[in-house]
Order: structure tokens, then sequence, then C-alpha cells
């Protein structure tokens, strides 16, 4: 099968077209051949060297959406031809999805939802489980009041659905005019041109001095400071970004709880990964409900141009998820 | 009515006896006479000029037992002669318990456990209301391994009660072999001489190198990277002394939770403050029920000896509880 194969730590041009073996799918794997996937940072650190990647030489890649093609012994709930989505690879012990197929535990797995494309549903798995993660360790729920930073962001704008579908008042930051109005129709009540306005002006302006009940922090750094001042008290941060060092004095005044997701602990340590399979099947139904849609990148890529799908990721430009075609939808 | 009076703030001698009105209780409150009163790291800080404090001149004081001997309008539940406890004072806006009556907010009193002393009783408020906020924000369970740092302490010591009565295996950190066997009474399945073994050593010993589900750190500081270290994958922390800098590297990588808590805020902001009331309602039934005893110094104090009472909190040589008696049980 085609594959693009990381023989080196180091920049995009390391993944290399190769042709291998395809894998062999083991008790509770699924065969699936890959229709398309979706970059995340996460994929770009470990091309780097991040020391959570499979050993080298190694086909990377988190996200897919596909086709069964087989299922091994010990696998219910899937048969060939089922469209399936996930987020099943590209750390150590696991294959990837920037090849043709991947074996993929099934119960990483959900079947896809019915009406989004391939290209949309591969652009899902990773930032949907993370925001679903940021939901339910900071128990957002109807009478929350939630910011967003980075609304338009590839966990962000999972998250600001999601908190909508749980019926909470959304607030999300965004850099520019165009994207404080793809906030809007994501469904945020209130945006905050974060160049523009101190977190005690949208403070004020949106809570009345009060502060928010949640914030997702998808940002980190410094950023995180902003979240702990823009909390309620009481409030709850949910981070997806806590490798830094901070001052904690805002939660200890504040009596916070600070939530610090890292959604890849179950794949990494093989425990919980059926949670990832339900929120994929909870994901896919709010998607078939209306009320989850991916944002995506208009630029298309062929498996071969993976390279230059990294550098799109890597500038910073992209305007929502990187997504590669395998087979053109 | 005697009142010990601060009228400058600084060391336990500024606390000077006077002879000053008596407090009239305003709508929602009870005026209680105090049978004895209980002293908290806090009411040292105050009394040295943490910005949370009265006003002064001003009668300190957070904890107390005593009988009711008026209501005003608006108290519903208590009457006079009824005998009750709470922490009900000492912060800006509030009376204070080092006097012979304090008018209280009913909402943060309940009937004193039938089966404790005054001065028993006198001695739970502040740490049994953090400890049970511990519990809750970490959502202690029967399922639960928790480590409760500084287990003889004044908050540690209810900890490891309230977790037990949770059901939760509970290990405590102690700093002698004495305090260890007091431990083990209040209920600590596993002891830990934090001097002589290493959080790895004693993670490894207790949970075969996995952490503990949670963790309740009183003593923040350094302790608190300790506490990040001792929680497993997805592990709860709670801490009430967080207000250090901490690098936060350790709650990614587990995907921790870390819940700060701070119980004054209802007493400072006025929120909440029927939490407390049924936190105290809780608290006697557990205490009824034989599953919660105070630890108590076995020194005793009148009021006019509360500077010496501070003396010996600040040691650090108090074993327990440091309780003042205004009228001797």
């Amino acid at each position: 099968m085609h594959a693009m194969v990381l023989k080196a730590f180091g920049g995009p041009d390391n993944l290399q077209p190769a042709e291998i073996d395809r894998p062999e799918p083991r008790a509770g794997e699924v065969l699936v051949r890959v229709h398309a996937c979706s970059l995340n940072p996460v994929d770009m650190r470990i091309r780097t060297g991040l020391p959570i990647g499979p050993a080298l030489p190694a086909v990377l890649g988190a996200d897919l959406a596909g086709a069964v093609e087989a299922v091994a012994e010990g696998v219910t709930g899937f048969a060939p031809g089922d469209e399936v989505y996930g987020c099943a690879g590209g750390v150590r012990g696991l294959g990837g999805s920037f090849a043709d197929y991947i074996a993929a535990d099934a119960r990483l797995l959900a079947l896809k939802p019915r009406n989004l494309s391939m290209r949309e549903a591969a652009a899902l798995p990773l930032v949907s489980i993370t925001a679903a993660n940021c939901m339910s360790r900071a128990a957002v729920g109807a009478s929350d009041h939630v910011l967003v930073h980075a609304g338009c962001g590839g966990v962000g704008h999972v998250a600001v659905q999601l908190a909508k579908a749980r019926g909470a008042r959304v607030a999300a930051t965004v850099s520019s005019p165009e994207k404080a109005e793809i906030a809007r129709t994501l469904g945020a009540d209130d945006v905050i041109l974060y160049g523009s306005e101190s977190v005690a002006d949208y403070v004020r302006r949106l809570t009345g001095g009060r502060g928010f009940d949640v914030v997702v922090d998808t940002v980190g750094g410094e950023n995180l400071d902003r979240s702990f001042q823009a909390a309620a008290a009481g409030g709850r941060v949910a981070a997806t970004a806590a490798r830094s060092t901070h001052d904690l004095s805002p939660l200890h005044a504040k009596a916070l709880s600070l939530h610090v997701v890292f959604m890849l602990i179950p794949l990494l340590e093989n425990v919980g990964r059926e949670d990832h399979g339900r929120i994929m099947r909870e994901v896919a139904a709010l998607a078939e409900a209306g009320k989850l849609r991916p944002l995506i990148d208009a630029a298309r890529f062929t498996l071969g141009q993976l390279p230059d799908a990294f550098r799109l990721l890597e500038s910073g430009k992209a305007s929502g998820k990187v997504v590669v075609d395998l087979i053109r939808g």
C-alpha cells in the first residue's frame, strides 16, 4: 500500500512516500481503508521528536475516516463496508492514518456521521474527543457561561458547538473580524477580539465583572493566566496545553478547579479506549442532528502532498482543520 | 461582654482583653453565647494583616460552639437554648468568636453534635468544611485510593475520616511514629512517614506505581509538587494552600484535575452560606454516628489566655486543634 513514512524526526519533507505492507489487523482490530485523514498539531510535534511517537521508521497520523475492509476476531459492531471514523493512530504502539490502510483498535472507532463526507468526518476525531473531555471534566451545563479561547481553532470550534449543545451561553475569543463571524455561525453568543479587548474589559462587558463559570483554554502559556483571570469564583478551567509554569494564586483566591485534558492517554496507555468510541458515537449523533460541523480549510491535498499539508498547518494560516484526501470524495 | 480585641495587626499580645457592647443580631442572625472557640492558622494570618480581616479594632475568631441566646427576624430552625456550632466570623463584615457573644449568620450554623462537648464541637467547623469541600470537589468515592497529606493536621485529620466515611482506601502522611499511630486510630489504612520515604517509594509500595486517585494537600508549596507526583493518571488533587508557583507539566502528562479549596469565600462574599450550614449538619450526623471526631490538643485556655493559645498554635507543637474555653465544660 501507499504510505508516507517518517525515517528520521524533522521537517515536513522527512515524510516520504513508500510502498509498504498492508497492516494485518490483530484481535480487536479493524482494517480500515483510509479515505481521508486530518492533521493535528500533535502530529507535527511527534514528527519533530516528541517522545510519545512510534518507533521509526513509522507511519504517523491520528485522525481518519474510511471504510472497513476486514475485522479481526473479537470485534463486534463493525462489518466490512461500514464507514467509520476515529482517532486511532500516530503514537507509540499504534499504526498511522497517513497510509492507504490502518489496523485500528475497534474501541476507538464509530460509524461515521451519515450526513458528513469522509473529508468532514476525518476532521473531527481528535479535536472532538478533546473538546468533549473539556465539557465532561468541567461538567458544562445549561446554566453555565462558558468562555472558549481560540473559538475558531481545532478544539475551540468544536468546544463552542458542544457547549451550545449543552445549553450553555458561550463567548469565544478570536483573532479577527472574519473569525468573529465564523464563531457566530458556530453558535457563539458573544465574540471577543482578543487583540483589542483586555480580559478585565470583556469580563466586565459580558459577565458584569463576575467572570465565566467555565473557561476552555487550548492556547496555554500566558493565555492560561488570562483564563484564571477570566474565571468566576468557583469556576472551572479546562486546559489542553498546560506544560508551563504558573502562579496559582488566582486559583486560590477564587477556589478554581483546573482540569487538564490530554486526550492521547487512552491511546498511549491502553486504558479507557472505550470512552473514545463512545464519544465518537455521541459526536456522530450531534453531527446528524445538525448541532456539530467541522471547520475545514479549503485547500485539498493528496497523500503524496502531505508535506505541503503540514506546511499549511504550521503556517498558522489554515482556516479550520487541514485534511488530506486519499480517495477524492 | 468580655472580648479579646485586636487594635493593631501583629503578634499574639496585640489581642487585648476589653469590655465591649454585646452585638445586636440583625435579620437572619442568631445571638450565640460562645462556650468554646478554636484557633485556625487563618486567624493568625488575619491577626498579622492578611487583607481579608475585619476593620480594626476588631474581634477575630471564626470557629465557635455555644448556646443560642436570641434569634432575630427571618431565622428559622434555631431557638434560644439550642446548642449550635459553626464557622461564622473573623473576616471582614462579620463579628468574631473570641468574645462572650457573637451575632452569627444563621445559615452558617447547625445544631451541635449531641455526643460532642462544646470544646470538641468548636474544633470542627472550619477544618470540617474545608475537608468536606475537598471531598466533594474531588468527588471522593468508595472506589478511590486517597492520599491525605498531614493526616494529623487540622484539615487532614478530618479529611482522613471523611474519606473513610465515603468508603475510600486512605493513606496519610505524618511526621512521626506517634502521629502514625494517631492516623491509624482515625482510620487511615496506611501511613507514610514523609521524612523517611520518597514519593516514588510510597507510590510504589501502596499503589503498585499507579498513583492515588485523589490527593488532599493542605501543606502547599513544594508539597503540592509532591501531590502532583503522587496522583494517578486522571487523578484529582484537592489543595487548600495554592498561592505558589508551579510547573504544571505533571498535570498535563497525567491529565489531572486540581481543585483549589478556599472555604472562606462564602463568608467573604456572602454567597453559598447555606452550603456551610448543610455541611455542619452532615458533620454533626457523622459525629453522632461515631464516624468523625476531632483531634484536640490537651492544653486548656481561657479567653484571657488567647495569646498563649496562639503561641501554641504558632509553635507547630500542638497535637490537634487548639481550643479556648469561655465556659469551662
